[in-house]
Formats: structure tokens, C-alpha cells, sequence
């Protein structure tokens, strides 16, 4: 399988942290998007993913799939034992709220954030810019800390007692607010103590 | 189980499209909350799901479940066959991919719209309004219809050969347009024909 992506961005970062959970990074072969330049935006590119986004898997027919929750269904799934998604209905359940609640209230908050209230990735890649809406997103995403912490309050991981994609969601939204220059609040001990751990996993460290 | 719901609402008419389609509608208790009247921004409420939205599963032990993708997952893995997610890596990832292009290019962008650029639901519920991302997100959601349309030009349904939960999703970013006054465009007429498919499912039908 191909896995197009911009090595450092965080949502490629999901699937390399996904495939190295699962044990699958040598079955992948990773093929640079230069996102900065705007290859992404290409006809070339857009014909497999309309999206115009990485990450994206290509698998050996030709099947293109973009999302990462999308892409991690399949790797979670290809060894008939998912680790990351859940393996009972109540765990499919609360992992995927907590992967949806980290990425709409942290992970994408800050991407529209960064692209709308920022100069981002430079004017010749933003298009429409709405810096009102990019602003009000970093408030939404520094709620959206304030809520992951409190969830870290009574269990280990954002699911519950087991490591899942919610986690690898919400750590990538700290690598974009790294990037974007958004402090996680001081108030959140749990989150930070959280992030320690995450950074610990070989997984993670993994990414370089 | 029970659902919260608010009744004629798109995003709860997934959740009961959904019971409908696995045959568990009976095994459901639906408890309204009266989102026009700002129930769901209730202290009680938000103690059950901080997101603040419809619909809501609460399980027997309590358990408090938002995120339609997070209940359909759960509510589609009880019997041990999942129809509306896949049973695939494959079929998991397609569904996922459509499921999330569905909501992020039409349903979520339909309701930003609906939320931003419209009075909405009226200023007591409506807090902050950002009128020019809501103008935005009704031309994403304009997109999101003829890249759907696209779509079914080569198959029946927006992840292949079965109907799934990226149907539903679909479907409600269509009836949440309806409530928003935004036509489809007569040249969707892929999309136009798969909503008249819809209407007929016995699961849509039930709506009401
Ligand atoms: N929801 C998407 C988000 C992907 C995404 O936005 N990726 C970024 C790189 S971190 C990107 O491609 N940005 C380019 C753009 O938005 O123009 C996913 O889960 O894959
Ligand atoms: N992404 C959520 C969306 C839920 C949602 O926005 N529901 C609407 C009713 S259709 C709602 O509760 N709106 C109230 C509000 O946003 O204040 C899901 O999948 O359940």
C-alpha cells in the first residue's frame, strides 16, 4: 500500500503513528505531497483524493481513501484484530465519540484556526480566508483542551482505560497547536501528563 | 437504550434511519429534548453529553453516547453483522471516507450555513454568528452536492453496491437543506434520483 503524505503535518502523522501501533510500517511505502508548494491542490492529485488532503492511502487496485478515520478503519481491521477502533459495540462507541469530540473541538479547530486567522501556509496555498471564524476556532479548541482534560481526570486514555485512535486524534491536535504557536493552558495538568505519556510510546516516538 | 432526540431533526433522523434499517426501532425509548427551546444547552444535559447536541444514546448503566457515527457504530456491531458500517478493511474504509465527505461537504456545512447565515434557530438559542463563514460553508455545501452527484453517476449507492451509514448521512445533509431553503441543483440529477431512491426505503419512509 501507498501512503501520500507531507512528513511533520499532523494528520499524516495519525497513520504513522497507526501503522506503527499495528506494527505496519514496513508494509508501507510513503510518497511525498509537497503540501507547502500546494501539490496537494494539483489536477494530478485531486483525480485520487477530490478532498485535495493528506493523508491518503492508495491501495494495490487503485482504491484511494482519504479521512483518517477512514484510513485507520482498514489498517485497524486488515489483521481481523482491532486495537485502535475497538473490538465490542461499546468500545466502537466511546472511542468514536472521542475521536469525533478530539477532532472537531481540538484538532480541526486548530487547523482553521491556523489557516483562517493566520497567514498559514502563505497566500499562494489559502485561498478564502475568514480570520473572525479562525479566531473564534482557537477559542473552541482552547475549550476543547479544557474538556480533553477533564475526561483525563478519571481514566488513562481518552476512550477509557485502553489506548485508542481518539488518543492518536488528540495528539495531533497538540502537534498542530504546536505549530500554530497555541499553549496548552497551564490548568490542564492532566492533558500535559497525558501528552508526556503519549510522547513516550514508540509509536509516537517513531515520527522523529 | 435510550435516544434523545428532537423529532423532524436531521441529525437525529440518522439515528432513527439507522434503527430502522438494523429492525431495532421497538428496542428504543425516545426522550425529546426540546432544541428549539434550548433544552440541549441544559445543565442536565450537557451532564450527559457536553457537546450539547441530538441525538444521544444512554445505555442501561448509563453510559452517554453523542456523535451520530459513534451510535450507528454501535447500534450496527449489537447484532454481530454490520450492514451500515462494512464488514471489510475495505468496505470499512469506503464507508468511513463517503460517510465523513457526506458530513463535513454537506450535513455540517448545510447546518453552518443554517446556523451562521440564517437566523437559525433565533437569537435566544443562536449565541455567536459569523454570517460570512455561514455564505462560505453554503457554497461548500453547494460543491458537496454536485461532488455527490458525481458520485453516483457509476453506482447506486455513495459507497458502491450497498446502502450505508454515508446514505444516511447524505440523505440528512439533504433534508437539513430542505429546512435551509437550498435547493439542489437541477444538474445534480444522479443525486436527485438517489433521494427519490431513499424516500422508498421502508427505514426513511418510517420517518414520517
Ligand atoms: N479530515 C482530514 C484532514 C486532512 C488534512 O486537512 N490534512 C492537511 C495536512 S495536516 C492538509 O492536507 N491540508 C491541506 C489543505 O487543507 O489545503 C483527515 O482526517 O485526513
Ligand atoms: N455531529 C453531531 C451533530 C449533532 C447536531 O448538531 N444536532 C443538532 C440537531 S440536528 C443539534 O443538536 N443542534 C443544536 C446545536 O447545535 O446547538 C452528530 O453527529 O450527532
Amino acid at each position: 500500500m501507498k501512503i501520500y503524505e507531507f512528513r511533520g503535518f499532523p494528520n499524516p502523522a495519525r497513520i504513522r503513528i497507526a501503522l506503527a501501533e499495528k506494527d505496519m510500517l514496513d508494509q508501507a511505502e510513503f510518497i511525498s505531497v509537497n503540501v507547502p508548494d500546494g501539490e496537494h491542490q494539483s489536477d494530478a492529485f485531486r483525480a485520487k483524493n477530490p478532498s485535495a488532503t493528506v493523508p491518503m492511502l492508495e491501495l494495490e487496485d487503485g482504491t484511494c481513501i482519504s479521512e483518517c478515520t477512514a484510513i485507520t478503519e482498514y489498517l485497524d481491521h486488515l489483521d481481523g484484530s482491532p486495537t485502535l477502533t475497538g473490538s465490542t459495540p461499546r468500545q466502537r462507541a466511546r472511542i468514536h465519540m472521542m475521536q469525533r469530540r478530539a477532532e472537531a473541538g481540538l484538532l480541526d479547530a486548530v487547523a482553521t484556526y491556523f489557516h483562517h486567522a493566520t497567514p498559514g501556509l502563505g497566500p499562494d496555498v489559502e485561498g478564502y480566508q475568514c480570520p473572525d471564524w479562525g479566531n473564534h476556532q482557537k477559542e473552541t479548541a482552547l475549550t476543547g483542551m479544557r474538556y480533553l482534560d477533564g475526561v483525563l481526570e478519571n481514566q488513562p486514555w481518552l476512550a477509557g482505560d485502553d489506548f485508542s485512535m481518539a488518543d492518536i486524534t488528540a495528539f495531533a491536535g497538540l502537534i498542530f497547536a504546536g505549530f500554530a504557536q497555541l499553549g496548552v493552558p497551564d490548568s490542564c495538568a492532566n492533558l500535559r501528563n497525558w501528552q508526556d505519556r503519549m510522547a513516550q510510546r514508540p509509536s509516537v516516538a517513531a515520527l522523529g
